[in-house]
């Protein structure tokens, strides 16, 4: 069983395949594409360690020419000095114009792969092979790659569009349990602002927390659909306006409790989890999405084992006052993505905020 | 007296306007883009003490907050550490999306100033106002931008287009003579490539060695129309391919000159005087040019000041190796675009080794 999402794009369209053993067979994908012959492949030692070695057997059997650089694992390494080390693997291993990064790894890795990708004889080709749900269903999508600043994420980067993407869903075997959970929030999102028939296939599934408690036939579903939706969503608004404003559901108020907790207590999943829940909520007080609705998606949310409340405390004035400095905020008002169906939503920046105040007091500790 | 060139291309045009005073009226011209309120202006001490004052002036005459970066002069600061230096700077200045990175210098300074706005918040709008010659018809049009890795020179960089390209020749009178005459070589080559026009009046003028010589008439012809050349020929190939090749006339050999000089003995406009005059002679030699075409492209050149002889000591077993280890040669066949007409070339790689050596001899040192 695999799937195959074509992704249209006015410069180049590329495939998103979705295919168990896929990690065993990446060369094969890669050979119709007319790549140079060298790769580099950028990894994690955790990862790498994992399927570094079937990954590079693959692609020699097809006659690919690969050579390694291998970052710590990590956020914190997400920085310019490991895109530094890239550069000189880059040229140490002399790739040209045709030759191609190959990221193996978490959204971290594919972030930093894909912007030495784009900024390497100003854009060579690249190829994500995302191993983390996250990074499948979200960051290996929609052409975003880069770097942190010392004193912001994501300040630095570029788009650059792969050339392929190719998921196996077995290495989330591998994949630490919240980091699994993680990914779930994102593919939660996908239902509830796009998919109502995903949402549907979730909610009847027995168990959601760990992928062993998940069917072959549930997974390829949850992943091809996710990744269907980010990439129509984006294709549509290859840059960043319009239509991708409604990916930001539950991130308004999850980006405020993730930078409000240090990005430690709460990771990014469990952010939009509790923001997805609070969005929701605040789509009932406006009347523009049932108080049912809105508990079938908490109950698919606990289901993943993803928390619905606020961190213990956590100051409700805090996490408000948070939501005013978003990079995103125009004239004070702060933009809201908004449920009014299982499957549709709306961006508002007209909430008031006595309502977030209220929601947000019904959602924090007792 | 001013020209406006109109550069279409298929996400967003822009403007290259060459007119005297223009420094002074910087604001002026960037007020209808629709640009958000912060600017930051990137330069060198050299020319941000000649120009800065006036830019700034009329930046915040028409409501623009402008903040400052001012790198230190010289290729060999053209590094990813003063991109990091621009990345803090935006970051201090608080960047936004809208927001407008300019470039007030050379081509190092364009380059640099590009290339973050190329990754800042993964592209900011980005304004050119380039002071030498060299920027001015070739360096700030066609969207690279970037800077060198410690091994070798652009290799790190971005396509990204500007907003605006504003030229104000009045600025050339405090331009070293040698860097107007690199400036100059450029211009010659725009004249045998593509417009016979602008050789013939090139032909005509009296002196070309220094700008002061040059009537206002005849420097904004010369802008105008190297400005011209250079954008249409990118614009029909955006990215570097097919047409863009013309545009290496006189690159092939002058790239071999520059390296084996260490990028000092000889500059990159004089490299490709000399560049230029073999190409024309291995044209000669292979009956696609005239002689007497080729003696008016060496008198024109030795007219602007630029050299059409190889510096001495130069050994052309070594000039002939190097060209073999360029990174556009394919398959050990070294390519050359070769004049046909004054205004019209060719591209190919069937040039007979022994004419290049021939060629080289006649124009060794004695
Ligand atoms: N580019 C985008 O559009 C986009 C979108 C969302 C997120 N992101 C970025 O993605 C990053 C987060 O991605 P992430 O959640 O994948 O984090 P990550 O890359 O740090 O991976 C999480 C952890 O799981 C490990 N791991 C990954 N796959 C594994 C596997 N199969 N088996 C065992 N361990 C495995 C990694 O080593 C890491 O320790 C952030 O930097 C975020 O900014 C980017
Ligand atoms: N992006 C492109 O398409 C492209 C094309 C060609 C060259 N380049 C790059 O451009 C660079 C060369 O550009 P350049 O020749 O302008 O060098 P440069 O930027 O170093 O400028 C040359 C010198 O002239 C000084 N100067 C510039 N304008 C002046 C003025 N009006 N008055 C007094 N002094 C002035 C500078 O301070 C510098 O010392 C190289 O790094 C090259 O790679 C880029
Ligand atoms: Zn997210
Ligand atoms: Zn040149």
């Amino acid at each position: 069983m695999k799937s195959v999402i074509t992704v249209e794009l006015p410069q180049q369209s590329y495939d998103i395949v979705v295919a168990p053993e896929g990690v065993a067979h990446l060369g094969n994908w890669m050979e119709p594409l007319k790549l140079g012959k060298k790769v580099l492949l950028v990894s994690n030692p955790i990862v790498f360690n994992h399927y570094g070695a079937k990954l590079n057997a693959s692609l020699a059997a097809t006659g690919f020419e690969v050579s390694h650089c291998i970052l710590p694992a990590g956020e914190r390494y997400k920085t310019l000095n490991s895109i530094q080390k890239l550069y000189d693997a880059a040229l140490n291993s002399r790739l040209e114009r045709s030759s191609t990064i190959v990221a193996l790894g978490g959204g971290v890795i594919g972030d930093m792969a894909g912007f030495a990708a784009a900024t390497w004889l100003r854009g060579i080709h690249f190829v994500q092979v995302p191993t983390s749900l996250l990074a499948m269903v979200d960051a290996a999508i929609g052409g975003k790659t880069g770097v942190n600043h010392p004193k912001g994420k994501n300040l630095i980067g570029a788009f650059h569009q792969p050339r392929l993407v190719l998921i196996d869903p077995q290495v989330l075997t591998t994949l630490p349990t919240r980091e699994f959970r993680a990914g779930m929030a994102e593919v939660i999102k996908y239902g509830v602002i796009w998919d109502a028939e995903l949402f549907a296939q979730l909610e009847a599934a027995e168990r959601l927390d760990q992928p062993r408690y998940i069917s072959e036939d549930l997974l390829q579903t949850i992943l091809t659909r996710s990744c269907q939706s980010k990439a129509h969503v984006v294709s549509k608004d290859e840059k960043e306006a319009g239509l991708r404003a409604i990916l930001n559901y539950g991130h308004t108020i999850g980006h405020a409790v993730e930078s409000l907790t240090g990005y430690r207590v709460v990771n990014h999943g469990e952010a939009v989890a509790i923001g997805m829940e609070a969005a929701g909520r605040i789509a009932v007080e406006l009347n523009l999405w049932t108080p049912e609705a809105c508990d079938r998606q908490r109950a698919l949310i606990e289901k993943t084992g993803l928390p619905t409340r606020l961190p213990a405390g956590l100051k409700i004035d805090e996490v408000v006052a948070t939501l005013q400095t978003d990079k995103k905020v125009q004239a004070g008002k702060v933009r809201f993505v908004l449920p009014t169906e299982i499957g549709t939503v709306k961006v508002t920046d007209e909430v008031p905020s006595a309502v977030v105040h209220q929601v947000l007091q019904a959602i924090g500790s007792p």
